[in-house]
Protein backbone atom coordinates (compact mmCIF):
# COMPACT_ATOMS: atom_id res chain seq x y z
CA UNK A 1 0.00 0.00 0.00
CA UNK A 2 1.25 3.72 -0.71
CA UNK A 3 0.13 7.28 -0.35
CA UNK A 4 -0.41 9.68 -3.03
CA UNK A 5 2.96 11.46 -2.72
CA UNK A 6 4.90 8.52 -3.43
CA UNK A 7 2.66 6.47 -5.60
CA UNK A 8 4.97 6.10 -8.74
CA UNK A 9 7.52 4.19 -5.62
CA UNK A 10 5.08 2.10 -4.33
CA UNK A 11 3.79 1.04 -7.19
CA UNK A 12 7.39 -0.32 -8.05
CA UNK A 13 7.90 -1.52 -5.16
CA UNK A 14 4.83 -3.18 -5.53
CA UNK A 15 5.71 -4.69 -9.12
CA UNK A 16 8.71 -5.91 -7.88
CA UNK A 17 7.26 -8.03 -5.31
CA UNK A 18 5.19 -9.38 -7.70
CA UNK A 19 1.86 -8.29 -5.49
CA UNK A 20 -1.35 -6.14 -6.06
CA UNK A 21 -0.91 -2.58 -5.16
CA UNK A 22 -3.56 -0.06 -3.06
CA UNK A 23 -3.54 3.16 -2.44
CA UNK A 24 -4.16 3.95 1.34
CA UNK A 25 -5.94 8.11 0.61
CA UNK A 26 -5.85 11.04 2.29
CA UNK A 27 -8.22 14.02 2.79
CA UNK A 28 -6.89 17.04 4.70
CA UNK A 29 -10.13 18.84 6.06
CA UNK A 30 -9.72 22.93 6.10
CA UNK A 31 -9.67 22.23 9.75
CA UNK A 32 -5.90 20.53 9.22
CA UNK A 33 -7.36 17.11 10.21
CA UNK A 34 -6.53 14.32 8.47
CA UNK A 35 -9.55 12.00 6.68
CA UNK A 36 -7.43 8.56 6.30
CA UNK A 37 -9.07 5.47 3.90
CA UNK A 38 -7.19 2.14 4.17
CA UNK A 39 -7.88 -0.57 1.18
CA UNK A 40 -11.07 -2.17 3.03
CA UNK A 41 -9.86 -5.81 1.97
CA UNK A 42 -6.31 -6.23 3.21
CA UNK A 43 -6.31 -9.09 5.57
CA UNK A 44 -3.00 -11.03 7.14
CA UNK A 45 0.17 -8.99 5.92
CA UNK A 46 0.17 -5.20 4.88
CA UNK A 47 3.14 -3.80 3.41
CA UNK A 48 2.95 0.14 3.95
CA UNK A 49 5.17 2.38 2.01
CA UNK A 50 5.08 5.83 2.94
CA UNK A 51 8.62 8.15 3.13
CA UNK A 52 8.47 10.30 6.23
CA UNK A 53 10.13 13.77 5.42
CA UNK A 54 7.81 16.59 6.65
CA UNK A 55 7.06 13.97 8.98
CA UNK A 56 4.33 14.85 11.50
CA UNK A 57 1.32 15.29 9.63
CA UNK A 58 2.53 11.88 8.09
CA UNK A 59 3.14 10.38 11.06
CA UNK A 60 -0.35 11.03 12.43
CA UNK A 61 -1.92 9.37 9.21
CA UNK A 62 0.05 6.26 9.82
CA UNK A 63 -1.24 5.89 12.92
CA UNK A 64 -4.57 6.47 11.81
CA UNK A 65 -3.88 4.06 8.96
CA UNK A 66 -2.86 1.36 11.21
CA UNK A 67 -4.89 1.12 13.43
CA UNK A 68 -7.68 0.44 10.99
CA UNK A 69 -6.00 -1.79 9.13
CA UNK A 70 -5.27 -3.80 12.22
CA UNK A 71 -9.03 -3.49 13.05
CA UNK A 72 -10.24 -4.73 9.45
CA UNK A 73 -7.66 -8.11 10.46
CA UNK A 74 -4.08 -7.13 9.05
CA UNK A 75 -1.94 -9.21 11.74
CA UNK A 76 1.26 -8.32 10.78
CA UNK A 77 2.53 -4.80 9.33
CA UNK A 78 5.39 -4.05 7.90
CA UNK A 79 6.37 -0.05 7.37
CA UNK A 80 8.85 0.43 4.55
CA UNK A 81 10.04 3.94 5.35
CA UNK A 82 12.59 4.58 2.66
CA UNK A 83 13.74 8.20 4.26
CA UNK A 84 13.21 7.75 7.84
CA UNK A 85 12.21 10.55 10.28
CA UNK A 86 13.32 12.13 13.45
CA UNK A 87 16.82 10.29 13.85
CA UNK A 88 19.06 13.82 14.03
CA UNK A 89 17.42 13.90 17.16
CA UNK A 90 19.55 11.72 18.87
CA UNK A 91 20.64 13.03 22.54
CA UNK A 92 19.17 15.59 24.71
CA UNK A 93 21.57 18.88 23.47
CA UNK A 94 20.03 20.54 26.95
CA UNK A 95 18.16 19.64 29.75
CA UNK A 96 14.07 18.59 29.18
CA UNK A 97 15.06 18.03 25.64
CA UNK A 98 12.98 15.22 23.93
CA UNK A 99 14.89 12.78 22.55
CA UNK A 100 13.04 12.61 19.62
CA UNK A 101 14.66 9.52 17.84
CA UNK A 102 13.68 7.17 20.73
CA UNK A 103 10.34 8.99 20.91
CA UNK A 104 9.20 8.46 17.38
CA UNK A 105 10.87 5.07 17.38
CA UNK A 106 8.80 3.48 20.06
CA UNK A 107 5.51 5.43 18.76
CA UNK A 108 6.13 3.31 15.21
CA UNK A 109 7.53 0.19 17.59
CA UNK A 110 3.65 0.39 18.64
CA UNK A 111 2.24 0.55 15.37
CA UNK A 112 4.10 -1.87 13.20
CA UNK A 113 5.46 -5.32 13.25
CA UNK A 114 8.68 -4.69 11.07
CA UNK A 115 10.21 -1.50 9.79
CA UNK A 116 12.81 -1.06 6.59
CA UNK A 117 14.42 2.04 5.71
CA UNK A 118 17.55 3.57 3.72
CA UNK A 119 20.53 5.20 5.33
CA UNK A 120 19.02 6.33 8.64
CA UNK A 121 21.42 9.17 10.03
CA UNK A 122 22.56 7.45 12.90
CA UNK A 123 25.26 9.16 14.75
CA UNK A 124 25.17 7.86 18.69
CA UNK A 125 23.66 4.41 17.71
CA UNK A 126 25.24 1.70 15.78
CA UNK A 127 22.17 -0.30 15.16
CA UNK A 128 18.91 1.34 13.76
CA UNK A 129 17.08 -1.66 16.64
CA UNK A 130 17.85 0.75 19.44
CA UNK A 131 16.15 3.84 18.36
CA UNK A 132 13.21 1.59 17.01
CA UNK A 133 12.45 -1.27 19.44
CA UNK A 134 11.35 -3.92 17.07
CA UNK A 135 12.27 -7.13 16.34
CA UNK A 136 12.74 -6.89 12.51
CA UNK A 137 14.25 -3.83 11.67
CA UNK A 138 16.27 -3.73 8.23
CA UNK A 139 18.43 -0.43 7.88
CA UNK A 140 19.85 -0.98 4.07
CA UNK A 141 22.46 1.25 1.91
CA UNK A 142 22.24 3.06 -1.00
CA UNK A 143 26.20 2.57 -1.66
CA UNK A 144 26.01 -0.47 -4.47
CA UNK A 145 22.81 1.60 -5.60
CA UNK A 146 25.09 5.36 -5.60
CA UNK A 147 28.37 3.20 -6.92
CA UNK A 148 26.60 2.10 -10.55
CA UNK A 149 25.02 5.38 -10.98
CA UNK A 150 28.59 6.96 -10.72
CA UNK A 151 30.33 4.16 -12.53
CA UNK A 152 28.47 5.43 -15.68
CA UNK A 153 30.10 8.64 -15.63
CA UNK A 154 33.36 10.19 -15.79
CA UNK A 155 36.17 8.47 -14.38
CA UNK A 156 38.88 11.15 -13.13
CA UNK A 157 36.59 12.21 -10.33
CA UNK A 158 36.86 12.96 -6.10
CA UNK A 159 34.04 11.52 -4.53
CA UNK A 160 33.90 13.32 -1.24
CA UNK A 161 32.29 12.70 1.73
CA UNK A 162 30.81 15.73 4.15
CA UNK A 163 32.62 14.18 7.34
CA UNK A 164 34.59 11.30 9.37
CA UNK A 165 30.90 9.94 10.46
CA UNK A 166 30.23 9.29 6.02
CA UNK A 167 33.70 8.20 5.60
CA UNK A 168 32.61 3.84 5.60
CA UNK A 169 29.89 4.94 3.49
CA UNK A 170 31.64 6.86 0.78
CA UNK A 171 34.82 4.41 1.14
CA UNK A 172 32.28 1.79 0.00
CA UNK A 173 30.67 3.52 -2.43
CA UNK A 174 34.10 4.73 -3.88
CA UNK A 175 35.47 1.04 -3.98
CA UNK A 176 32.59 -0.39 -5.95
CA UNK A 177 32.22 2.53 -8.31
CA UNK A 178 36.08 2.49 -8.80
CA UNK A 179 36.49 6.10 -8.05
CA UNK A 180 38.67 8.10 -5.68
CA UNK A 181 37.44 9.17 -2.40
CA UNK A 182 38.00 11.19 0.38
CA UNK A 183 36.10 13.06 3.27
CA UNK A 184 35.47 16.22 4.32
CA UNK A 185 35.52 18.00 8.04
CA UNK A 186 32.50 19.58 9.31
CA UNK A 187 31.48 21.90 13.11
CA UNK A 188 27.54 23.03 13.10
CA UNK A 189 26.89 26.37 14.37
CA UNK A 190 23.03 26.18 13.63
CA UNK A 191 20.20 24.99 11.58
CA UNK A 192 21.95 26.92 9.27
CA UNK A 193 25.43 27.45 9.64
CA UNK A 194 28.42 25.01 8.98
CA UNK A 195 31.88 25.38 9.14
CA UNK A 196 34.24 22.96 6.52
CA UNK A 197 37.44 22.51 6.06
CA UNK A 198 38.40 20.38 2.46
CA UNK A 199 40.91 17.24 3.16
CA UNK A 200 44.07 17.90 0.63
CA UNK A 201 43.11 15.70 -2.31
CA UNK A 202 40.69 17.98 -3.20
CA UNK A 203 43.27 20.01 -5.07
CA UNK A 204 44.36 17.38 -7.33
CA UNK A 205 40.97 17.01 -9.07
CA UNK A 206 39.12 19.48 -11.50
CA UNK A 207 36.05 17.44 -10.62
CA UNK A 208 34.51 16.53 -7.42
CA UNK A 209 31.44 14.50 -6.60
CA UNK A 210 29.87 15.59 -3.09
CA UNK A 211 27.92 12.40 -1.81
CA UNK A 212 25.68 12.40 1.41
CA UNK A 213 23.04 10.55 2.76
CA UNK A 214 20.31 13.55 3.00
CA UNK A 215 20.53 17.32 1.56
CA UNK A 216 18.03 19.27 3.54
CA UNK A 217 18.57 22.22 3.89
CA UNK A 218 21.43 21.89 1.76
CA UNK A 219 23.93 24.15 3.95
CA UNK A 220 27.15 22.03 4.42
CA UNK A 221 26.75 20.74 0.46
CA UNK A 222 26.64 24.69 -1.15
CA UNK A 223 29.55 25.72 1.44
CA UNK A 224 31.50 23.06 0.50
CA UNK A 225 30.69 23.92 -3.05
CA UNK A 226 31.69 27.14 -2.62
CA UNK A 227 34.69 25.86 -1.14
CA UNK A 228 35.59 23.41 -3.79
CA UNK A 229 35.28 26.28 -6.36
CA UNK A 230 37.59 28.37 -4.87
CA UNK A 231 40.19 25.92 -4.44
CA UNK A 232 39.59 26.01 -8.81
CA UNK A 233 37.77 22.48 -8.77
CA UNK A 234 35.51 23.69 -12.40
CA UNK A 235 33.16 20.67 -12.12
CA UNK A 236 30.56 19.63 -8.48
CA UNK A 237 28.36 17.31 -8.63
CA UNK A 238 25.76 16.37 -5.70
CA UNK A 239 24.79 12.62 -5.14
CA UNK A 240 22.45 12.65 -1.97
CA UNK A 241 20.27 9.51 -0.72
CA UNK A 242 17.43 11.33 0.52
CA UNK A 243 16.60 14.45 -1.77
CA UNK A 244 14.81 16.40 1.54
CA UNK A 245 15.95 19.84 0.18
CA UNK A 246 13.91 22.20 2.48
CA UNK A 247 12.91 25.40 1.79
CA UNK A 248 14.81 26.79 -1.04
CA UNK A 249 18.07 24.71 -0.87
CA UNK A 250 18.22 23.59 -4.47
CA UNK A 251 18.44 26.34 -5.53
CA UNK A 252 21.09 27.59 -3.00
CA UNK A 253 23.21 24.21 -4.21
CA UNK A 254 22.80 26.07 -8.22
CA UNK A 255 23.69 29.15 -6.71
CA UNK A 256 26.88 27.72 -5.46
CA UNK A 257 28.52 26.25 -8.13
CA UNK A 258 26.58 22.94 -8.24
CA UNK A 259 26.23 21.33 -11.70
CA UNK A 260 24.28 18.00 -11.06
CA UNK A 261 22.41 17.16 -8.55
CA UNK A 262 20.75 13.52 -8.17
CA UNK A 263 19.40 11.23 -6.01
CA UNK A 264 17.65 8.06 -5.54
CA UNK A 265 13.60 8.44 -5.02
CA UNK A 266 13.40 7.84 -1.66
CA UNK A 267 11.23 11.37 -1.59
CA UNK A 268 10.08 12.05 -4.91
CA UNK A 269 11.62 15.03 -6.45
CA UNK A 270 12.74 16.52 -9.82
CA UNK A 271 16.28 14.95 -9.23
CA UNK A 272 15.39 11.13 -8.58
CA UNK A 273 17.52 9.26 -11.38
CA UNK A 274 17.97 5.67 -8.80
CA UNK A 275 15.02 3.33 -8.05
CA UNK A 276 15.11 1.93 -4.66
CA UNK A 277 12.56 -0.61 -5.55
CA UNK A 278 14.46 -3.77 -6.06
CA UNK A 279 16.95 -2.93 -2.83
CA UNK A 280 13.36 -1.94 -0.77
CA UNK A 281 11.58 -5.24 -2.49
CA UNK A 282 14.32 -7.71 -1.53
CA UNK A 283 14.42 -6.42 2.29
CA UNK A 284 10.14 -6.93 2.30
CA UNK A 285 10.61 -10.59 1.09
CA UNK A 286 12.76 -10.75 3.89
CA UNK A 287 10.53 -9.86 6.48
CA UNK A 288 7.21 -9.97 5.19
CA UNK A 289 6.51 -13.64 3.91
CA UNK B 1 3.00 23.46 31.40
CA UNK B 2 1.93 25.45 28.17
CA UNK B 3 2.65 25.80 24.73
CA UNK B 4 3.77 28.76 23.06
CA UNK B 5 -0.07 29.24 21.34
CA UNK B 6 -1.86 29.68 24.29
CA UNK B 7 0.62 30.89 26.93
CA UNK B 8 -1.83 33.52 28.29
CA UNK B 9 -4.77 30.84 29.16
CA UNK B 10 -1.74 28.33 30.45
CA UNK B 11 -0.87 31.01 32.70
CA UNK B 12 -3.85 31.24 33.39
CA UNK B 13 -4.77 28.05 34.66
CA UNK B 14 -1.99 28.12 36.52
CA UNK B 15 -2.71 31.07 38.06
CA UNK B 16 -6.47 29.62 39.53
CA UNK B 17 -4.57 26.85 40.31
CA UNK B 18 -1.98 28.78 42.29
CA UNK B 19 0.43 26.91 41.00
CA UNK B 20 4.02 27.18 39.46
CA UNK B 21 4.12 27.79 35.59
CA UNK B 22 6.55 26.63 33.00
CA UNK B 23 6.96 26.79 28.90
CA UNK B 24 7.01 23.80 26.84
CA UNK B 25 9.42 24.73 24.26
CA UNK B 26 8.85 23.86 20.51
CA UNK B 27 10.99 24.84 17.87
CA UNK B 28 9.84 23.64 14.19
CA UNK B 29 13.53 23.03 12.00
CA UNK B 30 13.42 24.25 8.32
CA UNK B 31 12.70 19.91 7.25
CA UNK B 32 9.67 20.00 9.29
CA UNK B 33 10.49 18.44 12.32
CA UNK B 34 9.75 19.63 15.65
CA UNK B 35 12.07 19.93 18.43
CA UNK B 36 10.43 19.93 21.96
CA UNK B 37 11.82 20.97 25.20
CA UNK B 38 10.09 20.51 28.30
CA UNK B 39 10.89 21.76 31.91
CA UNK B 40 13.88 19.76 33.20
CA UNK B 41 12.66 19.88 36.96
CA UNK B 42 8.99 18.69 36.76
CA UNK B 43 8.62 15.42 38.73
CA UNK B 44 5.61 14.20 40.57
CA UNK B 45 2.14 15.20 38.63
CA UNK B 46 2.18 17.21 35.12
CA UNK B 47 -0.51 19.22 33.60
CA UNK B 48 -0.20 20.02 29.86
CA UNK B 49 -2.43 22.31 28.44
CA UNK B 50 -2.93 22.45 24.75
CA UNK B 51 -5.48 22.99 22.83
CA UNK B 52 -5.31 20.56 19.47
CA UNK B 53 -6.83 22.80 16.67
CA UNK B 54 -4.75 22.04 13.57
CA UNK B 55 -4.09 18.79 15.24
CA UNK B 56 -1.64 17.01 13.75
CA UNK B 57 1.85 18.78 14.26
CA UNK B 58 0.81 19.24 17.78
CA UNK B 59 -0.62 15.80 18.48
CA UNK B 60 3.62 14.55 17.43
CA UNK B 61 4.94 17.12 19.38
CA UNK B 62 2.34 16.14 22.87
CA UNK B 63 3.51 12.06 22.43
CA UNK B 64 7.19 13.67 22.26
CA UNK B 65 6.57 16.14 25.66
CA UNK B 66 4.86 13.42 27.14
CA UNK B 67 7.45 10.81 27.11
CA UNK B 68 9.91 12.83 27.94
CA UNK B 69 8.14 14.25 31.10
CA UNK B 70 7.73 10.39 32.05
CA UNK B 71 11.43 9.49 31.34
CA UNK B 72 12.25 12.59 33.70
CA UNK B 73 10.11 11.03 36.49
CA UNK B 74 6.88 12.62 36.15
CA UNK B 75 4.69 9.79 37.15
CA UNK B 76 0.85 11.02 36.48
CA UNK B 77 0.42 12.78 33.26
CA UNK B 78 -3.12 15.29 32.86
CA UNK B 79 -3.98 16.79 29.37
CA UNK B 80 -5.80 19.80 29.43
CA UNK B 81 -7.46 20.15 25.97
CA UNK B 82 -10.16 22.24 25.84
CA UNK B 83 -10.06 21.95 21.83
CA UNK B 84 -10.12 17.89 21.46
CA UNK B 85 -9.48 17.30 18.04
CA UNK B 86 -10.84 14.64 15.97
CA UNK B 87 -14.24 14.31 18.06
CA UNK B 88 -16.28 14.45 14.67
CA UNK B 89 -14.90 11.53 12.81
CA UNK B 90 -16.77 9.21 14.72
CA UNK B 91 -17.90 6.45 11.90
CA UNK B 92 -16.40 5.07 9.35
CA UNK B 93 -18.75 6.80 6.29
CA UNK B 94 -17.12 4.57 4.01
CA UNK B 95 -15.63 0.97 3.68
CA UNK B 96 -11.91 1.18 5.49
CA UNK B 97 -12.16 4.90 6.27
CA UNK B 98 -10.13 5.46 9.91
CA UNK B 99 -12.58 6.38 12.78
CA UNK B 100 -9.92 8.62 13.94
CA UNK B 101 -12.22 9.85 17.31
CA UNK B 102 -11.05 6.04 18.55
CA UNK B 103 -7.40 5.82 17.32
CA UNK B 104 -6.45 9.10 18.52
CA UNK B 105 -8.23 8.57 21.76
CA UNK B 106 -6.18 5.27 21.71
CA UNK B 107 -3.30 7.68 21.36
CA UNK B 108 -3.54 10.11 24.18
CA UNK B 109 -4.81 7.25 26.10
CA UNK B 110 -1.13 6.08 26.02
CA UNK B 111 0.60 9.02 27.12
CA UNK B 112 -1.44 10.75 29.42
CA UNK B 113 -3.65 9.28 32.84
CA UNK B 114 -6.08 12.07 32.86
CA UNK B 115 -8.21 14.22 30.05
CA UNK B 116 -10.30 17.54 30.64
CA UNK B 117 -11.85 19.19 27.75
CA UNK B 118 -14.80 21.45 26.85
CA UNK B 119 -17.75 20.54 24.79
CA UNK B 120 -16.61 18.01 22.75
CA UNK B 121 -18.22 17.58 19.63
CA UNK B 122 -19.92 14.06 20.32
CA UNK B 123 -22.55 13.01 18.09
CA UNK B 124 -22.77 9.06 17.96
CA UNK B 125 -21.31 8.41 21.90
CA UNK B 126 -22.87 9.39 24.61
CA UNK B 127 -19.67 9.71 26.81
CA UNK B 128 -16.05 10.70 26.30
CA UNK B 129 -14.54 8.01 27.74
CA UNK B 130 -16.02 5.79 24.59
CA UNK B 131 -13.62 7.77 22.95
CA UNK B 132 -10.55 8.27 24.94
CA UNK B 133 -10.26 4.88 27.26
CA UNK B 134 -9.15 6.64 30.58
CA UNK B 135 -10.39 6.08 33.88
CA UNK B 136 -10.48 10.02 34.15
CA UNK B 137 -11.78 11.91 31.32
CA UNK B 138 -13.91 14.99 32.01
CA UNK B 139 -15.96 16.77 29.36
CA UNK B 140 -17.04 20.25 30.63
CA UNK B 141 -19.56 22.80 29.18
CA UNK B 142 -19.33 25.85 28.49
CA UNK B 143 -23.07 27.06 28.98
CA UNK B 144 -22.68 28.63 32.45
CA UNK B 145 -19.74 30.84 30.66
CA UNK B 146 -21.86 31.78 27.98
CA UNK B 147 -24.84 32.27 30.05
CA UNK B 148 -23.23 34.65 32.17
CA UNK B 149 -21.98 36.63 29.22
CA UNK B 150 -25.52 36.60 27.29
CA UNK B 151 -26.80 37.36 30.28
CA UNK B 152 -25.10 40.97 30.72
CA UNK B 153 -26.34 42.22 26.76
CA UNK B 154 -29.98 42.94 25.32
CA UNK B 155 -32.99 41.03 26.41
CA UNK B 156 -35.07 40.58 23.06
CA UNK B 157 -33.05 38.36 21.34
CA UNK B 158 -33.66 34.50 20.67
CA UNK B 159 -30.47 32.11 20.96
CA UNK B 160 -30.76 29.71 17.74
CA UNK B 161 -28.72 26.49 17.79
CA UNK B 162 -27.50 25.13 14.52
CA UNK B 163 -29.35 21.42 15.03
CA UNK B 164 -31.13 19.26 17.12
CA UNK B 165 -27.91 17.87 18.59
CA UNK B 166 -27.17 21.33 19.82
CA UNK B 167 -30.62 21.43 22.02
CA UNK B 168 -30.61 20.70 25.15
CA UNK B 169 -26.64 22.55 25.54
CA UNK B 170 -28.44 26.08 23.87
CA UNK B 171 -31.65 25.44 26.36
CA UNK B 172 -29.32 24.96 28.89
CA UNK B 173 -27.39 28.72 28.30
CA UNK B 174 -30.70 30.09 26.93
CA UNK B 175 -32.64 28.98 30.74
CA UNK B 176 -29.49 30.06 33.31
CA UNK B 177 -29.43 33.49 30.26
CA UNK B 178 -32.97 34.14 30.69
CA UNK B 179 -33.62 34.06 27.05
CA UNK B 180 -35.69 32.78 24.55
CA UNK B 181 -34.42 29.95 22.60
CA UNK B 182 -34.82 27.14 19.33
CA UNK B 183 -32.55 25.22 17.19
CA UNK B 184 -32.73 24.92 13.19
CA UNK B 185 -32.45 21.87 11.28
CA UNK B 186 -29.27 20.86 9.24
CA UNK B 187 -28.02 18.58 6.46
CA UNK B 188 -24.26 18.42 5.69
CA UNK B 189 -23.83 18.13 1.84
CA UNK B 190 -19.75 18.41 1.42
CA UNK B 191 -17.11 20.09 3.57
CA UNK B 192 -18.10 23.77 3.06
CA UNK B 193 -21.80 22.60 1.79
CA UNK B 194 -24.73 22.70 4.00
CA UNK B 195 -28.63 22.93 3.86
CA UNK B 196 -30.10 24.89 6.97
CA UNK B 197 -34.39 24.96 7.74
CA UNK B 198 -34.98 28.05 10.01
CA UNK B 199 -37.79 26.84 13.01
CA UNK B 200 -40.82 28.98 12.88
CA UNK B 201 -39.70 31.28 16.38
CA UNK B 202 -37.41 33.22 14.23
CA UNK B 203 -40.10 35.37 12.28
CA UNK B 204 -40.96 36.57 15.86
CA UNK B 205 -37.75 38.25 16.61
CA UNK B 206 -35.80 41.64 15.24
CA UNK B 207 -32.20 40.12 17.02
CA UNK B 208 -30.99 36.72 16.48
CA UNK B 209 -27.80 35.50 18.85
CA UNK B 210 -26.52 31.91 17.14
CA UNK B 211 -24.87 29.72 19.22
CA UNK B 212 -22.67 26.70 18.74
CA UNK B 213 -20.03 24.30 20.19
CA UNK B 214 -17.08 24.91 17.35
CA UNK B 215 -16.99 27.67 14.31
CA UNK B 216 -14.85 25.12 11.50
CA UNK B 217 -15.59 26.45 8.00
CA UNK B 218 -17.91 29.03 9.49
CA UNK B 219 -20.17 27.05 6.57
CA UNK B 220 -23.40 26.52 8.77
CA UNK B 221 -23.25 30.10 10.33
CA UNK B 222 -22.91 31.80 7.63
CA UNK B 223 -25.35 30.21 5.54
CA UNK B 224 -28.08 30.78 8.89
CA UNK B 225 -27.51 34.19 9.14
CA UNK B 226 -27.95 34.76 5.16
CA UNK B 227 -31.52 32.83 5.92
CA UNK B 228 -31.82 35.71 8.84
CA UNK B 229 -30.97 38.35 7.43
CA UNK B 230 -33.48 37.44 4.59
CA UNK B 231 -36.18 37.04 6.61
CA UNK B 232 -36.23 40.36 8.12
CA UNK B 233 -33.85 39.90 11.02
CA UNK B 234 -31.52 43.28 12.00
CA UNK B 235 -28.78 42.09 14.41
CA UNK B 236 -27.46 38.83 13.89
CA UNK B 237 -24.41 37.85 16.60
CA UNK B 238 -22.47 34.88 17.31
CA UNK B 239 -21.31 33.21 20.12
CA UNK B 240 -19.14 30.12 20.05
CA UNK B 241 -17.29 28.06 22.26
CA UNK B 242 -14.47 27.41 19.97
CA UNK B 243 -12.82 29.71 17.63
CA UNK B 244 -11.78 27.70 14.77
CA UNK B 245 -11.71 29.43 11.87
CA UNK B 246 -10.21 27.45 9.35
CA UNK B 247 -9.50 29.71 6.52
CA UNK B 248 -11.34 32.77 5.45
CA UNK B 249 -14.00 31.50 7.84
CA UNK B 250 -13.67 34.54 9.99
CA UNK B 251 -14.33 36.99 6.71
CA UNK B 252 -17.25 34.45 5.40
CA UNK B 253 -19.19 35.87 8.56
CA UNK B 254 -18.87 39.16 8.57
CA UNK B 255 -19.52 39.38 4.81
CA UNK B 256 -22.89 36.99 5.62
CA UNK B 257 -24.22 40.35 7.73
CA UNK B 258 -23.11 38.42 11.28
CA UNK B 259 -22.70 41.61 13.73
CA UNK B 260 -20.65 40.29 16.83
CA UNK B 261 -18.69 37.46 17.24
CA UNK B 262 -17.25 36.22 20.50
CA UNK B 263 -15.72 32.69 22.11
CA UNK B 264 -14.34 31.43 24.83
CA UNK B 265 -10.66 31.25 24.54
CA UNK B 266 -9.98 27.30 24.08
CA UNK B 267 -8.44 29.00 21.32
CA UNK B 268 -6.70 32.27 20.67
CA UNK B 269 -8.91 33.67 18.53
CA UNK B 270 -9.16 37.75 18.21
CA UNK B 271 -12.88 36.69 18.60
CA UNK B 272 -12.34 35.49 22.73
CA UNK B 273 -14.29 37.09 25.40
CA UNK B 274 -14.70 34.08 27.88
CA UNK B 275 -12.42 33.13 29.99
CA UNK B 276 -11.88 29.09 30.71
CA UNK B 277 -9.36 29.25 33.28
CA UNK B 278 -11.99 29.06 36.39
CA UNK B 279 -13.79 26.48 34.67
CA UNK B 280 -10.63 23.75 33.68
CA UNK B 281 -9.00 24.92 37.19
CA UNK B 282 -11.69 23.22 39.07
CA UNK B 283 -11.69 20.25 37.03
CA UNK B 284 -7.68 19.96 37.33
CA UNK B 285 -8.32 20.12 41.49
CA UNK B 286 -10.76 17.03 40.71
CA UNK B 287 -8.25 15.14 39.06
CA UNK B 288 -4.83 15.89 39.34
CA UNK B 289 -4.07 16.10 43.00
Amino acid sequence: MGFEETRAQSRQLAGSLDCPWREIEVHRFPDGESRVTVPPDVRGTGVVHRSLDRPNDKLVELVLAAETLRRQGCDRLVLVAPYLCYMRQDIAFHPGEAVAQRVVGNLLARYFDALITVDPHLHRIDRLDQAVPLKQVLSLSSATLISRYLATGERKRLLLGPDQESRQWVEAIAAQAGLPCAVASKRRMGDREVGIALPRETGAFEAVVLVDDVASTGTTLAETARLLAQGGVTRIDVVVTHALFAGDAWNRLKQAGVGEVVSTDSISHPTNRMCLAPLLADAVRRCAF
